[in-house]
């Protein structure tokens, strides 16, 4: 939860020595802050250091003025670091294909502010919900993709997020794969929903191989993307119940009801900067 | 829930047509015996009918009278079929090696009548739980395995599965993989709780490559053993949560808690008689 | 699930005697139709006994045909009985204040066919949602409630009622109490979603009271209306955790995510006609 | 989780004011000791500010030594604190009547250290649980309680939790409502396990009345125990789902599942000092 009162988080990385704490919370003492909210984890097996304090600030701070006050601590002790300013939203572009159970979903709780971002746009292989996206008063761009347009395609995504100054990258049921080149360029900006509680069935098709397994729960992952197809850094996962009756039609109707909450899960961790990376692994900090 | 007043469960598994569930009531009816429960269920891919059915009956019914009422509706229809008299308590072996999470649940619920079995004895390649065997007064066997005497061990084993008359093995987290010819020998008849939610991390040290895998959640299936490694049929699943600061340490701790109740879960569906192969697929009445 | 060709569902509830079963399957059997899904349940306290039988039927088949072929063994058996012709879909009436995250979670499902029903109206006793409803499709009626026009407007409401010839009227986060002679014309036909883990916190402000309660997780409950508030038939209930630092903010809005999710499940068991009464229990067949 | 190589645990309580983590942090770093996990909370309708911080230290470090160093914050501050010292293990007595679920679950966890307590003794109104007591090697006291020697009783107890330097009283299952009295007397050291969803169903016999009641799902509630019962600070709760076909039996059965689990939950977080208490509600630093 947004502890209320918060107006900057401030994210740390670092190799962990002793006096981190202390010399993070003066600098913010000094500066007449107040921290609200403090995790911090150690990772033995690397040595290093991971932080998230979120504070309340007198009116008048901003992120330049922190940052000047803060260099001294984030010099000394070698910081990667990062102050995010609440009260600007993140900007955020969903893509989708026909299934819009997410699209519905992150939707709603946009419009009810239980997600603190702003919708820049919709972008769609398909025409199926620019009805939709009319309504809400969200722009809709229609990117058809097929094996020769893609690279074209994607420099008009690309194009597009820097136009629009895309902070987060949501694909919502979105059903191409981005190129490598893209990954690599969108790197830690873009969240997907697997359709499976990975690793279990990676690639295509899950639910229909998590019928054929007989398996008797079905689940899904958020990640971010990276080059390797499914093999992202996991954010959140979820399942539910199944049982030998369920068709793979059954599966697929069940399981978007657990995709739909997981994505909003990891969307929210991500806009409230819970999440950090640690090689290929997450750390979030509830 | 074995319904209060039950008797005797039949399975039926057959191709599915008109008129089965009519007959099978009537032969029940004819019988002067009353079904307290029934769930069915039809594999549209194969064509395959599945049928369970307790029953209470006249005091003197046996399952050789009831079979012999029976045999024409089973000759008419078919049927691969089976009577099981409830009166009658499996007869079932623990396996274990040091880990004893497991045992000592499966120990509990079966002294207070919460799983209907008779543990026949307690097999372990380790002496670590004879002492307790002998407090809860169960016989005691001790096969330790080498790679040099493991057949040798194993058709001591098989003796003692058939001179205990033992209708089930439960694999309590037993370390020791058996031999395809001994998995095909006791075929359906031998329940292991593997540490992962299958298919998620087949083979060894599950929770050590969940852990690198980074996800956030562990889990734990109890399935039929096969000659085919954690590939066997899948009785039942379930997972916990867990977070970046977990260390494997961790995971496993937490992952026993699961172990434990899934396998209890497995046996007891198992000892109600609601479990039936289809394929490598079970079907779970419950 | 709904199996696959299954074109009827009969429900029976009777006292419980042998013969039940076959009588009701011979019949079944002489009409030329299919068991595809049979569930029952016999109330050893009340000594009831009920039954759901899904069945695929002749093309031509209608519930009138099928009544008339299955009197005698109604008579017989004195059974309370109905018949449903699942190609009829059932017409559904949605009431909604302001909060509209139940509305929008079930305006989707039925859009893509995950509730089998058809929404014949939606009304409120606010103007929130009417843009949405004239975006949908859906007819919008507005009947703003005060203490002097109560109950003119439910005699409105039942008129309406009566017009669109509703089956089921959803209360979607409703925040009007329905009066006792209202609720009593409507027996069983309005299924409510409270926001609490009745019998929990009845009554209003729940998330409030669990807040001050200090509980570690919230529930949502969905029942059927009856003029004891928050006492009718319960149909399926869940609950999500909760910690220390979530506000009352916090817990309203986690909770809505179960609202809409518990809601929409007892829908779709009322529509599959998985629900029956027991006194002020239900029998859910799943 | 116990972080590794965490020796020291400082909780702390205040009125809420800048600078307070700084000048915890800079005690801890000027004595030379390392913040492996660092929890804080501050509680905007009451103005208090909680903090639990997990310390590694030189190995000449004590209680003693740490407090006197900490004393000048401490004072400044006007903090309620506490240093526990995590190489010594808490003292536990176990209360049990006659069902042995959680006592079993308990002893188990202890003799493979997922549960750091010592246990003192087992005290039983009934004579069940001794055979197991001894083959465990626990000292075991019987106390047979009726209404004429129920003070008397209490005050042996009593004796006995001084005599044994007992930290933490586990009510396991134990079928006896302590004294007001003794309740004060033992303020935040008694944790009991309730098996009901609290506050559903308050007082005796819940599964009965969520029977009657026709509930979905049943729950356990472990809470310290104050002198209004069943009301005390609530640590931990679950649930499992249940359905029609369930008796009273059955609730039972299913409802120990979820006892045991809740029970060594709550008992963990309070031995890892994780529990804090705020009025009537309790913070929980997982």
């Amino acid at each position: 939860m947004v502890q209320t009162g918060a107006d900057f988080v401030l994210l740390i990385a670092c190799e962990d020595r002793k006096g981190i704490v202390a010399a993070v919370a003066n600098s913010i003492a000094s500066q007449d802050c107040n921290i609200i909210e403090s995790s911090q984890y150690g990772d033995a097996s690397t040595g290093r250091f991971f932080m998230r304090v979120a504070i309340s600030c007198p009116e008048d701070m901003t992120s330049e003025r922190f940052t000047s006050a803060f260099l001294p601590v984030a010099t000394a002790f070698r910081l990667d670091w990062r102050i995010y300013d609440l009260r600007k939203k993140l900007r955020a572009m969903i893509m989708v294909s026909q299934g819009g159970h997410c699209l519905n979903d992150l939707l709603y709780r946009t419009s009810t502010k239980r997600l603190p971002m702003e919708v820049t746009s919709i972008v769609s292989n398909h025409m199926t919900w620019k009805r939709r996206a009319d309504h809400e008063g969200i722009n809709f761009h229609h990117l058809p993709i097929t094996p020769e347009n893609k690279l074209e395609q994607e420099a008009k995504l690309l194009a597009m997020v820097e136009e629009q100054q895309v902070d987060l990258i949501i694909l919502a049921r979105y059903m191409q794969v981005l190129s490598d080149q893209l990954c690599r360029k969108l790197d830690g900006r873009v969240i997907n929903i697997h359709h499976s509680f990975l690793p279990g069935f990676k690639g295509a098709k899950p639910y229909h191989r998590a019928y054929e397994r007989g398996v008797k729960m079905v689940g899904a992952t958020a990640h971010y993307v990276t080059p390797d197809l499914d093999e992202g850094p996991i954010i959140t996962q979820d399942v539910s119940v199944v049982d030998h009756a369920d068709t793979v039609e059954d599966l697929i109707a069940q399981g978007q009801d657990t995709e739909s909450r997981v994505l909003a899960r990891a969307v929210k961790l991500h806009l409230e900067h819970r999440v950090m990376l640690n090689g290929n692994r997450t750390i979030v900090f509830k």
